[in-house]
C-alpha cells in the first residue's frame, strides 16, 4: 500500500473468523448483524485476485451471509463491495430489515425513519464464530 | 413471483449478453457504463442459488468487471447485490470515476458536486457484448 490503510493496519471490527489469506469481522455498524468479510492483501479489485483466490473469498462470503440468514432472520441481506474510501478488497455482508432506519435504501443512503437497531443475543459473534468454523472449516 | 417484478417483466436495460441463466445488461443510469448482471428465475438471495449457479453468475459479474475496466479504465469499480426494492437476484457493477457526481459515496449515497456523465464511444454497447461474448463463451 502506498498511503495508510484501515484494514491493513487494523481488524476492522471483531474479528470472528480467519484464514491466512481473509477473515471475517462484525463490524461497529448501527446495523445489527452487519459484518465484512476482509481480504489479507492489499489489493483493489475482485478482477486482481486470481479466480482460485476470487471463488475462496466469495465461499467466505456466502458461508457469512448463511450464518447471518439463520442467525438473525433477516428480511433482505446486502452484499456490497465498494473501496471508494479504502480501496482495500472487503465485503460488506448486511441483514436488513424493513424496519430499519434506512429500508428500503441502502444502508449508505437516505435515513428513512428513526429506528433503534434491533438488539443480538449477548453471545451473537460467539455463535457467528461457531457457524463460520463449522461451514467454512468443517470444524 | 408473487408481485410485478420490472426484472420478470422487462429486460431491465440494453442486454449485452445472455445465457439461460442470465443476463448482463447496461442500465440507463446517469454512471456511464453502469450495468446490471440479472439472474434470470426470481431468487432472492444469492445462498438461495446452489453452488454451482453461485458460481456461474460470480463468473458473469468478473467477467463484466473485467471487460467495463478495460473499456472505461474506472478508478474504482463498485459491486453490490441489494434488492431492498426488487428482490429479484441481480449484479449492481458499477464503474467509477473520482470526479464522477457522489463519488466516494456509493452511487445510492449523497450526491457530492455536480458533474455531467462522461461520454461513452457510441458504439460501447456493442463492443461490451464482443467482450463478454469472447470471455464467457470463448467465441
Amino acid at each position: 500500500m502506498t498511503e495508510r490503510c484501515v484494514f491493513c493496519e487494523g481488524e476492522g471490527g471483531r474479528t470472528v473468523w480467519r484464514d491466512a489469506r481473509c477473515r471475517v469481522v462484525v463490524a461497529d455498524e448501527a446495523f445489527p448483524g452487519f459484518c465484512r468479510v476482509i481480504w489479507k492483501a492489499h489489493v483493489r479489485e475482485m478482477t486482481d485476485l486470481d479466480a482460485i483466490d476470487r471463488d475462496h473469498l466469495m465461499r467466505v462470503v456466502w458461508a457469512t451471509e448463511a450464518a447471518l440468514r439463520a442467525r438473525v432472520a433477516p428480511d433482505k441481506m446486502n452484499l456490497a463491495s465498494l473501496g471508494n474510501v479504502t480501496p482495500h478488497l472487503h465485503w460488506h455482508v448486511v441483514p436488513r430489515f424493513t424496519d430499519d432506519s434506512h429500508f428500503p435504501q441502502p444502508v449508505w443512503g437516505a435515513r428513512q425513519r428513526d429506528a433503534a437497531p434491533r438488539a443480538l443475543p449477548p453471545d451473537f459473534a460467539d455463535d457467528l464464530a461457531r457457524d463460520l468454523r463449522r461451514a467454512i472449516d468443517g470444524a
